[in-house]
């Protein structure tokens, strides 16, 4: 209720939409970074015209109504983010306003344009107090990004009480430090408000924040200005209390008063102005830019070029020994050539992740055509900035860190997954095999920790074959991939068919050392795959039928049919190994009862990348032990549970 | 190299250590938050005369040497914190301070100053483009830590090049925004540095960052002030290039001139005179002031007072229905009164954390002596705060979020691991039991990615009484744990006596329908134990013998030996069936081939918690489905392979 006026204000007066077409490409987009302030976003959408009926808002926060606790982008009309988890939208929201700029550049032509648009946001002092907010902060005052403009709901108030508590800083400044516009105004005062806005918009080379000084729960005789109004709804007495100090109907719930609808009702034929005008001019553009325009269309439907993977290399055995980040530098530097909308960067690693799209240019200050993004050291912001640019649309992103660094954007990685954009993660060094820079680097848990994320599809190829084949699966899926590459050089894997059609599908057999149904059964991901091949051949010397499958994604094989998911890993074969330098925690679903499991369940350590693994027992030597182990528990029949198959 | 002169000047002219005793409580802190310039301590420490061994300095980054790619805490004496993964050092380092003032509020006495020290660090421009930095610093400023002095080594270079790319902010600005004590000097004046210092000491009520200009790789004719020396070493030639112009022998490594060995070996007589000095002042406290100085003694070596936990609650099933978030708080409650160097708090969620110490007031400004923290909405920062506090030595620290924002301070959960320190982190809104909250508080993935975690322990209790029992494991273990608590009531388990031993070794058997070996085992955790009762239940009426276990913990049932796992899950037994409202991911290895897991590899909702529950199938009536189907397979004899077994 603080922060009603100046929003109110932004939205009648600035923001730059069509209620009736929430997919317009060149609307303005808002952000409601504190996700918890729900009611105010669907009490906009619902008013100016958007398809969310006002008793919808009397179904707020029921099981199955477009009005959830938080806003969820794909569920409400007109919601561009999901937010809630703080600091996150604003952060995405520098996503959405480097995107405008990069597509302008890109798309935008002398007396046209096409892409012209303002990401307008409103955030609270728990946005701001977090880090990945800063972050992003930060790297908008560097990139001096005009066409952001947040309000700043400046209440004073967080759910421990004062904000004095913990929050002594001076906002001012620190945005003034960072490069950006800022004013200072009072939030109630629509005007205000309204001549903030218009300098905002006039200083095109800063991002801008207003800080709106406001009250909670204004409006509110007994607490307004208080703790109680923050996470917990103001009760009914008060609600009541509310209305009479307004001069409003006590007994009427959703009852808006006519000026304020007669306001909003203008959004609407506006919004339908503003897309026509906008069409029209696109019509132009199409006749005098054909191939841009129909580039247009194709990248905002988020469709690929027909025959765009014909530029994927293949790999042969003498490329190896080759590192699957770099095999994946190779297949972004081709993607590129034939995918215009690929844009992205690391956080500061771009030549430890091989991500750097050479001649492609650096994206910011003069030149906003490029597209490799230097993020900086900040992980956070980074993977929020990339959902933003993915929820854009327009782009295929990417950012790029070590993997073990995955922990510091570990919520916007579960933001992608649970909006369902294209963000593509980048992960390299992702195992022991980091080397010297030790256990501070060497992931151990973070697969395991990534698999049981929904909605995200995680891939560990095992060479640098299976590298361009999980690209291709990170290009054509609608939602989020993370792929998880190499520091160290692996063999190239004879490239006999069975990469590209297998690695789609998550596992499929690699080699089967007999005839028939094997033995045993080894799985490996990622660089543990060689491994599993030396050990198979050992065990293929003393007689043993072997089967190496090769498994770069979980979760692409869980959503196989059964039947193929029995044709790779056959009911009737229970000695079975796995292999990979990580928690073995998740893969005794795969090697069951009379199983083992040779995995990682301590941190690593620094030291030659090759000791370690000697060390720690991730040799063809332990697993073929694990697989002899295996087999004479299978040939005793013993049945031991599951619980007391060791790992290692 | 560049910053070695600024570092230089604070090690040998103002740190107070001794590194005779780098266990000394009243030593200033040193932290590198840069690991990346490991070397620089190692050398440090050796030169000084800590038990590191010159040579150790030629095993750099080797398997089993002291000096590893970067610091870890444990593992090389003097070596205050693992650090590394950038900004942690810089927000741990505020711990430590914080740390500081509070014992010096506790323990210091008129005439007696046994807490005196101060906390020193280096940071550089990765760590204060981090958020957690950025939080962390905002935090100190609001508390006006004085004795926190951070060296920033302003070097202008990152990896991906000039720091211009990405980092464009005014940090001397934004320090002062925070609240800070800023100057800047040039980092290679070592008067001027060691001014700095003087005048950053004098700054009583700010913290002080101290922005060293120094150039990369100083001193390297080829390779200063670029990138190409940011990563990798300076190799052979420019090594011997750089010795040339310091007109340096050119042959031998690790030659120390001797004016400044003599410098460095001041260190230890000085060291030794300090100690002493303290240890005669402690010697008249301890005349003066026994109970304080006995109780010194006491938290400095991490010890319990016997009888301490004489103070748990137990609760008895009237006292439910009560969400295990609430008997947190309760449990939390009483052990201050025995344990006064408990001391914590949470990110802006005391009030729905249940993390309140009532009464013991609010540290920071004129109340350090307060043992209730309020860290801001700053997860990240909050998390690296408790590891430094609970490195620091003295107190027991905890600190609480939703578990959902667990993800927010995962890299600081990943060091509090590594380095072992006792952290205490309570995660409490711990399934979709959130409700209207809806799928972005609602954590789904975060108990399996915990769990695969090393050196984490990872408790969920399932009532009252199982919180209880899993504080004490929290308080009693040297190493971090997650308490993962409910939002919701449940009911109070009757205590049998079963909970207080079973809880500590991670799974019992809380209720058996039948006699002897049971047909089927059900396994839950947290608020599902209440559903797997229900099911049994059912199942019994039908003739079923069920086995309810209880499994709060995974890692410390692990850590049983075979026989105490085995009478809780016989192998014998092998209709199974885990319940879980979280991902299902590891449970397998727990069911087994022919086991069911009911569990939820999706994203939750916004709606009541009850009506999602029931429209997710996490229900007694799902479960004891999945038994049947569990036990008909059993009957069958059919033996499906571990990966077919269906989860839902």
């Amino acid at each position: 209720m603080g922060a009603a006026a100046a929003v109110y204000t932004l939205w009648s007066r600035h923001l730059r939409h069509n209620p009736a077409n929430p997919d317009w490409p060149d609307r303005d987009r808002f952000v409601l970074s504190p996700g918890h302030a729900s009611i105010l976003l669907y009490s906009l959408l619902s008013l100016t015209g958007y398809d969310l009926p006002i008793d919808e808002l009397g179904r707020l926060r029921r099981f199955g109504s477009k009005t959830p606790g938080h806003p969820e982008r794909g569920l409400t009309p007109g919601v561009e983010l999901t937010t809630g988890p703080l600091g996150a939208g604003f952060a995405m929201a520098v996503g959405l306003a480097m995107a405008e700029r990069f597509l302008a550049e890109h798309f935008n032509r002398p007396g046209f344009t096409i892409v012209d648009h303002r990401t307008f946001g409103l955030c609270s002092d728990g946005d701001l107090m977090e880090g990945v907010a800063s972050e992003a902060a930060s790297l908008a005052g560097t990139l001096g990004l005009g066409k952001l403009i947040f309000l700043y709901d400046d209440n004073g108030i967080s759910i421990e009480g004062s904000t004095d508590l913990a929050f002594r800083e001076d906002v001012v400044e620190r945005f003034r430090a960072y490069g950006w516009h800022v004013q200072s105004v009072d939030g109630e005062d629509v005007e205000a408000v309204d001549h903030a806005l218009l300098a905002a918009r006039e200083a095109e080379d800063q991002p801008s924040l207003i800080v709106a000084r406001t009250t909670i729960a204004y409006g509110s005789p007994g607490k307004s200005g208080t703790a109680a109004a923050h996470g917990a709804p103001l009760g009914a007495d008060e609600v009541r209390l509310t209305k009479r100090a307004l001069g409003w109907p006590e007994e009427s719930s959703f009852s808006v008063p006519d000026e304020a609808r007669r306001e909003f009702q203008r959004a609407m034929p506006r919004g339908r102005d503003l897309e026509d005008e906008w069409t029209a001019q696109f019509e132009r553009y199409a006749s005098a830019h054909p191939a841009e325009a129909a580039r247009w269309d194709r990248v905002v439907a988020g469709a690929l070029p027909s025959g765009w993977d014909n530029v994927l290399p293949r790999f042969e055995v003498e490329d190896g020994p080759m590192a699957t980040r770099a095999a994946s530098g190779k297949v972004l530097n081709q993607l590129i050539t034939v995918l215009d909308e690929v844009v992205g960067g690391s956080a500061d690693l771009a030549p430890s992740t091989n991500t750097y799209l050479k001649g492609y240019g650096d994206l910011g200050f003069d030149e906003w055509c490029g597209h490799n993004i230097h993020f900086g050291v900040r992980e956070h912001a980074m993977g929020s900035i990339t959902n933003g640019m993915a929820a854009h649309g327009g782009l295929i992103p990417y950012c790029a860190t070590f993997f073990v660094f995955s922990d510091y954007m570990r919520p916007s990685i579960r933001l992608a997954a649970l909006m369902g954009v294209k963000t593509i993660f980048i992960f390299t060094h992702d195992s022991i095999g980091v080397g010297e820079d030790g256990p501070t680097h060497q992931p151990i848990e973070h697969l395991a920790s990534l698999r049981a994320m929904p909605g995200l599809t995680v891939l560990r190829p095992a060479d640098a074959n299976e590298t361009t084949a999980a690209w291709k699966v990170a290009v054509e899926r609608s939602g989020p991939t993370a792929l998880v590459l190499s520091r160290q050089g692996l063999a190239v894997l004879p490239d006999t068919g069975r990469i590209h059609e297998g690695v789609p599908r998550g596992a499929y057999v690699l080699v089967e050392t007999g005839i028939g149904l094997p033995d045993v059964i080894l799985m490996a991901t990622g660089s543990e795959v060689g491994i599993a091949l030396e050990a198979s051949r050992a065990l293929a010397t003393d007689g043993v039928a072997v089967r190496v499958v090769s498994m770069p994604s979980w979760d692409l094989f869980e959503a196989q049919s059964a039947e193929y998911r029995e044709a790779v890993l056959p009911v009737a074969v229970r000695a079975r190994v796995a292999v990979e330098a990580a928690a073995s925690l998740g893969w005794h679903r795969y090697t069951g009862d009379l199983g083992e499991v040779v995995g990682l369940d301590h941190f690593g350590a620094s030291g030659a990348a090759g000791v370690l693994f000697q060390e720690f027992g991730i040799t063809p030597e332990a697993l073929a032990t694990a697989a002899r182990l295996s087999l004479a528990r299978v040939g005793s029949d013993s049945q031991r549970p599951a619980h007391a198959a060791d790992s290692r």
